[in-house]
């Protein structure tokens, strides 16, 4: 490193650290300082800032320069985040000369002794880095932002995957499920946190502080969601549940009128609506932990409730259907695109068995090429667990439905004693699960 | 893995996840292969769940099967932990095999992507393992507590290093300090916390409520701790503060006869006693943070406050002494050993000038083999940027100092506009930054 | 009494007190026994319910009693509640043979001895009974609706004022400055508490969740309220403040483009909506209190604030002004109802000298017939000792301003140094405080 | 009142409501007033300040009035705190012709108009003045204390009653059932409310944080108190509870050896120790309704709790042996005091028969002048509707039980269905509900 940069990342210490203690006038040497240094462009300062977080600095005096790094990284724009997210792939990756060595030490003889330094130069210098930036107050949330903007990077750039795998692995880490709680979100949660559950929702959009009302207000109405305490009041996770007295086959009477009823007296909990929040955590996994946390804590509140069911989108029947995969399709689909049976009940009474057998088929027999279920909600509740109970149709009128799914809509079944055989019989070799009233479309 | 092992992890599995909804009753079926599944020797059950737990069972059901693991894991005794962590380190590992295909393309071509795929064979099964295990409530403090009897057996048998390494790891991430909060400790604190300081307090110990709360309660004392999530009422470190006018050379004052002067009238706050909590998190930096952090939340507090210092003792003085190194040091000893200075002020103002010059020695120019200074609170303070600033004797008359220390103490000062200036001297080449009274001594 | 009510009132007990405890299924019996119980009218309820709270039934029983009678009350509708309130007046008052013994007693000795049973028996036997219906759970806020259901029967009734003085000495008393928190409501506040900020804004009312966001989540916008602990989440008074460059002469810019600077720069503090919140609590006050403590905490947050001021409405202007109290008024009150002012800035500056002559004389001159100042807003802050600064026209253009005021606008200053005397000479003699802006006014 | 003092009393305002607010030096007059004014003597400090807050101050200014007054009560001995509570019944009581005239309206017709008026004129002025100075922060807690100091000056000036008078009616309006809530005590209780507890228990004192923690810590234990949101930390009554299998007849196994069974194996709550905590709450009644609650919240908690008992102290048992009231009393008191059953069981053995029955007689039969059970305890458990279940001899070898009690314990029953019944047959004639094992003692 040239004098030069030196002395430039001594004065950012300098000013940065020199000017940290609260409540004091900087001295004015220091100021100066401070002035030139924050005049550099973000992108070196950043870069500058990442070389002294992974240089011999004080351990306290990194959280000062990873605050600085992460504001840095805030004013960059798309171009400037893309040349950053280049540098930390190429800058901050591994020594192949101190990998080979250890590999060669390892690879004379294989143990556990010899793997413990192999495993230290192979990892990415940037993991450390990441877990240096994540010192900083608030600097979580930001960390899940930053990858969130490298998948959109990665679109153009997909060799931006190796830095990626580092959040990913970071991430699975520190969102353990040890360290999520979840709460209860009602009518006397925050005004800050509704407002974000609102504009997550994106399965079941909602319209305003009215229409959050209407699903969450009620008796016979629960909110849950995930928080991470380093996330503070960011919800990762939320689920939207209805207590009813039977597995409903329709989404409208849910969302727009809600019968007070009182939850004593329900024996159904149906989870209508699931949403990850933050596109940074993909592949985290929440939804599984969430439901079944859900089940326990509606049982032990409402004992008299006996089934806990879903009632879901079927995000991918359209495309099915139209990519001719059955003989049947073509005709039908073509039929539906007509779109006559939305307001045409006997229409729509003519075609529903058609629509149910073919929708029967999607679920239990379209697959993708790697053997999994093509419908990507199927696979989520499939793989928890649930069985494919029965096909709704038509089960939701909205745009996003009719273009999707042609208003297709299912139940996954969440039955506790048998998720795990059902979980384990779908992994060994991809069994879906059926409940009875979809079967008796297959036996028809 | 024989067919009767499979038998009795399906058992064990099914056991373990039939009957978790709360409230309900297990049917009998159920509880017949708990009793069985249960009835096996705890090490057996632990096995077992740590195998399932790397199977392909559910996210969700994994919680269960961790608690399980878990509880297993606390009936065990000392040769069962034992087998337990060579089970670990020798079944867990990484596969050979495929670490030399992974590093054979990265050796043909060393580049982020080939790294990737490499770096995920060689990270150890057990550290996804623990990941895993941590999924059970409250599972964060056993697994810490797992690694303080992993570090207890490690002085038999120093082969368990590498599953060391891999706690190390995970701890190193999962207490970042992005995580941790600091609390300050009060007599409004939660007595079970309070307790656990009194338990953790080794550097001045308790002897009961009543000292705690003189240490504590009066209007010119402060502790502060950090707290994690995901370890609830545990502190991990706490540092004990007295507000005084000056910087104190005796720590008998501060101990039992404490003076509730208001703190607005203080200047300095002396730093008297930090404890480390948790001896399964060895080698997790808290302390520079702890101080930095609480000098930021004092200075806010009470802006009178000028100086911030601690009183610290100087557990290796007598064994270097001891040593011979310095070639006054051995006459000195065996005067000091006789103990007439103890009670005769006389007799320790003579020796007072011998036993402050060869402090002075001690502290700056006495070395380990690597180069360190040789007092291991030397090398935590200094290497937080602190500088020795005067050494003080007789500081302390209890016969733990008189033992390690012949009574020495010594202050370090904490002056933020040069924390890092002599963080990086002492990183770079081991220069001691020294304060006015301790030069002095040095240069009579 | 007659002994079949005795029976029926012995039902209610034995119905309401044996099936209590939580948990248990009540005997058969019992469930008989509450079935009549509760099969009566509710006026039939309440009134033997009000019999048995004042009999000797335990004090512990006492809390299910009151709990069935507000249950009973809130079944009532307007004619059962007048009902419910002549009989509260009339059966639960004191019994004149008592008082007169008692005042025979104070006659010949008027001591502090004799008075006491005096004033033992004067205090109407109702005062009693609302102090023991309010042990109820939640009691309090519906005590407090009760009493703006009688204040809104005395309309019609005005003879059951002697009733409301028991409710008014009650309340003073519970709802003593002591017991109320400040607390801040920002947009972190729970929902439902925000809900009832947007209902009780009736000086500018908000249009919705937009708006309460835009007047309360910016930096330099404050809003704080009075809460009670037995009244929970219930604001019982709130103030919006904004924090400004200068004394603000118009309300729209406030209400409709908020800057968002940073409230570390503004120099002044203006209170521009202060809404008390329940019927109920007429009389009660809280607003004095309220300005008082948020002055205190704004400027212990922000100690560049140096200007306490309102922007008030001025509700009697119009009514004043076409009484004809002033001989100017008539042909300004018909230039002003012309509306020409309101779109035209050359007219409005040729009326301005005209109105602000008119308005200085509103505030200072214009009285009730008790001396008081006419307009009701003046009163308050006058009262609390602030001083009438600066007249405002036009300074609020929506209907309800021109309807009651032509628009007309006031600041309200708060100097803590001249409050008190301010306050006494204005008790006193009904001195009104002005500012420099309102006596150039005055003096032209 | 002379001009000087007139004088005094602006300065004293102008000196205390100049000053308030935070954060802003005062001016320099103001300073010097401030002095003045504080070197007058705490009681006229005090007696200014109460005409101060009768005056006609601005209700805001009265929260630093009321503040002063408080302090300078505090500066004040006992003579001097006489002297205030005799300025309180003679300068702040009624006006006797304002009170002829008020009752010769009512006199004249009986209304409820007249008695509003009546009633305004009668009410002591010190309540009012007793009001605000309860707008102080922290003032309630302060006017309880000056409550118990009252009571204390009332052993020797008895004629302070028409004052406590005061106190007593406003305690039970601000201390009402609804305005208090419960809460459990356990070891994660702040250390500042546990040291209360230990301080306040009386009954069975404790020796310290280790006794504490036996009692308060196994999982068969519950402690349980009221708190007022005026009051803060300071419990105003709590209950000492311990599960077993059965009614427990000695009190030391409970106090020293106790085993941490399961709660849930438990079909006994035994309440064995119940204390009130300020001595200037007297009269105001908590316990009744504490044990109503702890009943309901014991019950939800552990459905499977079948008994409520007591174990309670006997505290009049030997003054009622030795006052000869039994002729067989005298006898066995005599051979009770020479104390030989306490370490020869077979002695003890011998007495039992003639010590159950007399205790048997004491409960039942012993009464006080006015008719009420003799016991104070009794008193207590058979006015909430409790009945006397068992005697139990000896049940408490403490010094304290056998001094007053000669080691007599009893249990007393809370049966839910029953409470209501036996307390109002208790109140009617004085009924004594009893328990079978009594009940056999009586019939031997």
């Amino acid at each position: 490193m040239a004098r030069a940069k030196l002395t430039f990342l001594n004065d950012l210490v300098q000013a940065i650290t020199g000017n940290e203690r609260r409540g004091r006038s900087p001295r004015i040497a220091d100021e100066a300082a401070t002035r030139t240094a924050l005049a550099r462009p973000a992108a070196e300062r950043l870069a500058a800032a990442c070389d002294v977080l992974m240089g011999r600095i004080g351990d306290a005096a990194r959280v000062a320069i990873a605050e600085q790094a992460l504001t840095a990284y805030g004013q960059l724009d798309a171009a400037g985040r893309l040349g950053f997210f280049q540098l930390l792939r190429d800058r901050f990756g591994a020594d192949p000369a101190a990998i080979r060595r250890a590999f060669a030490a390892y690879d004379a003889s294989p143990t556990a002794e010899t793997l413990v330094p192999l495993f230290e130069t192979v990892e990415p210098a940037r993991q450390t880095l990441l877990r240096r930036l994540n010192t900083a107050p608030g600097a979580t949330l930001r960390l899940v932002q930053m990858r969130a903007d490298l998948l959109q990077a990665m679109r153009k750039q997909p060799d931006l995957a190796p830095l990626d795998a580092d959040f990913a692995h970071l991430f699975a880490s520190w969102f353990n499920r040890g360290f999520l709680r979840i709460q209860r979100i009602d009518w006397s949660t925050p005004a800050d946190v509704l407002e974000k559950i609102m504009r997550y929702e994106s399965v079941h959009p909602m319209t305003g502080w009215q229409d959050l009302r209407r699903r969450l207000d009620p008796a016979d109405r629960r909110f849950f969601a995930f928080f991470h305490p380093a996330t503070g009041n960011e919800p990762l996770i939320f689920v939207e549940v209805a207590l009813t007295r039977e597995t409903p086959d329709r989404i409208a009477p849910i969302l727009t009128a809600p019968q007070a009823a009182e939850p004593v007296e329900a024996d159904t909990a149906v989870f209508y609506s699931i949403n990850n929040t933050l596109a940074g955590l993909k592949g985290v996994s929440f939804g599984n932990f969430l439901i079944k946390q859900v089940v326990a804590e509606l049982s032990a509140e409402l004992p008299s409730l006996k089934t806990f069911v879903t009632l879901s989108p079927a995000p991918g029947f359209a495309a099915w259907l139209a990519s001719g995969a059955d003989p049947r399709a073509a005709d039908l689909a073509a039929e539906l695109d007509l779109g006559a049976w939305i307001h045409d009940a006997g229409e729509a009474a003519r075609l529903k068995p058609e629509v149910e057998a073919l929708a029967a088929t999607y679920f239990t027999a379209a697959r993708t090429r790697s053997g999994a279920p093509r419908d990507p909600v199927a696979r989520f509740h499939l793989g928890n667990g649930a069985a494919a109970w029965r096909v709704n149709w038509p089960g939701d009128l909205s745009d996003n439905s009719i273009r999707q799914a042609h208003g297709l809509m299912i139940n996954y079944l969440y039955e506790p004693a048998r998720i795990e055989a059902q979980h384990e019989s779908f992994v060994r070799d991809g069994t879906v699960a059926t409940g009875a009233p979809l079967r008796a479309v297959l036996e028809r």
